[in-house]
């Protein structure tokens, strides 16, 4: 790992620390709702569950794992700020809106949080983010040949650091425990898997 | 895999799938809420976020790969009525309790879910089941040596079909794409990794 790039990091995370925290009493509207529902099933049980809703909708994700033209993979440094560190590192990501598909989606998030655009976007897989109580269902993108096209373009009330390393330290990062999150293990996993798959099929 | 084994899984997912499914207009308490957040950033911003809440806990769980005296592995077939199967096959899990740490939790539900002891238990991984909103910290458990000592005992609310088939099967239902939440796919990962570094430490 080059050492500069591991201070860039650290002092990313530095800077995003969240370093006074309050709880807000009042509140107009939340994002996070869920409804209730009552559920027969085959063998004639009556069951209740309720479903998390993320702004009135299910909440699905797109995960993008992006390399550039040059060899590097496009991170993200973000606060998230119920995590230990309250910062974390992890890939381009976001929520499919309305009138997308996941791939659209994907495309979208990559062009906002780094103002990338890919030659070529694969799906690498799917799963349910908390299947006991949610319906969102995520997938994970591999883009390769991204190029800058944009500047960075966010949400009012998002923050995102972008962050560069070659492949081979993403999976060192990965090593030294950087990634924290279901998304970011599971994009490492399965882009592992893939470039794997890829070079097999060179050969 | 064994044909009668894929056949009783089968049918255990007929059995739970959910026949019809009605929205309650009045609820009186939820299980799901939240806590809005305002947070003050080393670097001097000030961001908004939403942390969702289970039974007004982070909702922190125990995932177990639980691997019997006899070879099997311990499954879960269960309702998950937001899936678009309505039915998931999973591992044992559950939320750790006040009061317990992730081993005694993983401890509790394995003997709750499937009435099973193990002679050791080994901590995978742990991850952030959803980051951005939610301080749930998950942790992956390998339990070995596991004996049945009970009967199943479940909360009120909770089926639990345990479905049980040897270590090759497990991963054979992988690709054929049975598991389909994050929690399960990263404990398969995990556990793969576990089995293939203890080979090799035995060799």
């Amino acid at each position: 790992m080059r050492r500069e790039k591991l201070e860039e990091l650290k002092k990313q995370f530095e800077e995003l620390k969240v370093v006074e925290m309050q709880k807000q009493r009042y509140r107009e509207k939340t994002f996070l709702t869920s409804e209730l529902y009552e559920c027969r099933l085959k063998c004639g049980r009556v069951i209740f569950r309720e479903k998390l809703l993320k702004g009135k909708k299910e909440g699905s994700a797109a995960i993008i794992f992006a390399l550039t033209k040059q060899g590097d993979v496009l991170l993200n440094v973000e606060p998230r700020v119920f995590t230990k560190e309250t910062v974390a590192l992890g890939f381009p990501a976001g929520y499919i809106e309305d009138k997308e598909d996941a791939l659209m989606g994907a495309k979208r998030e990559l062009l906002e949080e780094h103002g990338y655009e890919a030659e070529e976007m694969v799906l690498l897989d799917s799963f349910y983010q908390d299947e006991g109580c949610s319906a969102a269902y995520n997938q994970i993108f591999f883009a390769s040949g991204c190029q800058r096209v944009a500047s960075q373009k966010l949400d009012k009330d998002e923050i995102i650091y972008p962050f560069l390393v070659s492949l081979e330290e993403v999976f060192e990062l990965n090593r030294l425990g950087y990634f924290k999150g279901a998304n970011s293990k599971l994009a490492i996993v399965k882009a592992k898997e893939y470039i794997k798959r890829r070079k097999s099929c060179v050969k």
